[in-house]
């Protein structure tokens, strides 16, 4: 009750009153902010509010929806991914600050929901191209075990949640409202979709209005409760570009996702890629390269490109070979300059290496060795620099 | 006559020929090659045509198609152009190696007209999107002042020789076979265009077909002749990597247009950019941020320690690289704490200033940097941030 009753005095996070709860008690705590008995730094922000207490109202409304107000007293707190935004400087950004509380709606548990989590974030204005990329991405991510952590906007936040939903993956909306308010109103239905099989989370009290600010400490707690934020689409101002900071504060990977130089929509992604603040990412895969456990390379890959890694006469022989079919070596001879002999040494050095092979026709290339996997080719490419 | 002569022997470039007439004079080595009074090294690369001169009826050819051979002794040799190509390693790769002669067809001075270049390349299979893309760069480059380098394939390469003819702009067509040749052949009217108003360029004498090997060493000559390439298509396995390849060992920009992940004509581009070969470019402005003059930042004197000047990750990496030996990009990630593809990225830069050098073996520090190490850095610098 007291948590609930401080939850809407503030409304939002603060980080003043989260250091008294934490040296006097959350009960104690509340008794003072009524009582006005407070650091000068708390009087301010608790002056507007402090007489309003619709504790009990609150959790029974909460109750009914499903729902519950998780505090950091709680074993589904998700203490670990929070622990970045208690380590920024508060008074550098008020909004960096530890959530107070988090009313959460949903059944399933916060902390583990979080465990595997990537925030996919875009333009409200996406155009048929983002919606495409972003249901291709966010579907492969929870088809893959990764929740997807979204804001329930317009254009690709809808469609981020969607494609978790339409795979039976786990979604969590971060509203910047109360968890009453379906924000935007015309996202009602999918808000309650996501209560269903997934999460909403909110900072913020029953009955509380977007603002501006919700949305700027909204997108931090997006940031906060994922591996990685990736912007699908975003408009040279976009607002992903705020959430895209907090993932770099937070020390996670930002990443973003390319499209056509000729759309106004991924203006702000190509900028982010070509100012450092975002990796370019293309599929779920290099997604996870960034925001999941270090891939080990595997050792005896093998080089997507065999020509890549030839040098002198045997970049000229087994260029001087045809993809189909076969040459005698008197043909790559006349064709490549070099003596017969030479030619002949270049040959077997290509054979033993498996490059090429020969039969009563003459000498070809063997097939291309396959690219087994994405690290395969990651680790070809290292061995080559 | 003798210079000629020796570019029809050896078909391309070939360093040792290229030393002899150094050191003996262009007469007495072609002498030398006639009668086969050769150093061992150079009795392989010319023995299948040294019996073959048609310089007489070679000259008469390029002089009735409006055209000229250039040397090393002449005026309009681009020697500043070239020379990084001198300093490649020869043994490493004998296409690397500075040409011989080149085959010019078009009024301009080859000098001239590579003073301020950039080359524009890409996939051969072009969507319509790249045709666009291409069109709007590289006729923007061409309307203010640029030359636009490429390689007269079909696709991207077209398109970037259209766009610099259609705003009056000047455009060299970089060949793989003989100047008589159009290849492919559907762009002779094109590459007759470029002839009247830019320039056709090779290494091959009259009448000698494209091979794969020659488009390689011709990738390196677009580099070479250009302050940087751009990349606007590329499939997963196109020529253009190898164009990049060629420019990041000359030292020079590397760049890639991004594009819409669904399209398999960007995946090459999109790798490239990831994986830290490639700067995102989207618009002209971005490729002469790239590719323009270097922006100095300290007048005089260059720091003893290179680590002096370099700050952030540049600083990390460089750290961690040991004075003597190697590491690979993952073992520095591991010890930086930096993500792979920034790994790369920075090593990017390193590599573009000078710093550091990769062989088979992994990354290691340059033995000493080089003299203009300030301003590349800077420039590095600037590039990345």
């Amino acid at each position: 009750m007291a948590w609930v009753y401080l939850s809407r005095v503030v409304a939002g996070p603060c980080a003043a009153l989260s250091a008294l709860i934490e040296t006097v008690g959350v009960i104690e705590a509340a008794r003072a902010v009524r009582e006005c008995a407070l650091p000068e730094v708390l009087q301010g922000p608790t002056e507007a509010r402090r007489g309003i207490d619709r504790a009990e109202a609150d959790l029974a409304w909460i109750e009914s929806a499903g729902g519950r107000v998780l505090t950091p007293d709680d074993a589904e707190w998700p203490a670990w991914r929070l622990l970045g935004l208690g380590q920024l400087d508060p008074a550098h950004d008020e909004a960096g600050a530890v959530p107070l509380v988090l009313w959460v709606r949903g059944r399933r548990s916060l902390l583990e929901s979080t465990e595997r989590a990537v925030a996919v974030v875009g333009a409200r204005c996406s155009t048929g191209y983002g919606n495409h990329a972003t249901g291709e991405i966010a579907g492969e991510l929870a088809a893959r075990g990764w929740t997807v952590v979204s804001g329930a906007a317009f254009g690709i936040d809808g469609m981020a949640h969607r494609a978790a939903l339409a795979v039976g993956g786990v979604t969590i909306a971060v509203l910047a409202c109360g968890p009453d308010r379906p924000y935007p109103v015309q996202h009602d239905r999918l808000l309650a979709e996501i209560a269903e099989t997934g999460l909403v989370v909110t900072e913020y009290p029953p009955g509380t209005s977007p603002h501006k600010h919700h949305f700027l400490a909204r997108n931090r707690l997006i940031a906060a409760l994922a591996d990685g934020v990736v912007v699908v689409e975003a408009g040279i101002r976009s607002g992903a570009r705020n959430t895209v900071k907090w993932s770099r504060r937070l020390g996670r990977p930002a990443m973003a996702v390319p499209g056509p130089i000729t759309s106004a929509a991924s203006v702000g992604c190509h900028r982010m890629i070509r100012e450092g603040e975002a990796f370019i990412v293309t599929r779920a895969d290099d997604i996870l390269d960034e925001a999941g456990p270090l891939r080990l390379s595997l050792p005896g890959a093998v080089p997507s490109n065999p020509e890549d890694n030839l040098s002198g006469d045997e970049a000229l022989i087994y260029a001087a070979l045809p993809t189909i079919g076969c040459r005698l070596p008197r043909a790559l001879a006349a064709d490549t300059g070099l003596p017969m002999p030479g030619v002949r040494a270049t040959l077997s050095a290509l054979e033993i290496a498996g490059l090429v092979a020969c039969d009563a026709n003459g000498w070809s290339r063997t097939a291309s060795p396959p690219a087994t996997s994405t690290e395969a080719i990651t680790a070809a490419h290292d061995q080559h620099r």
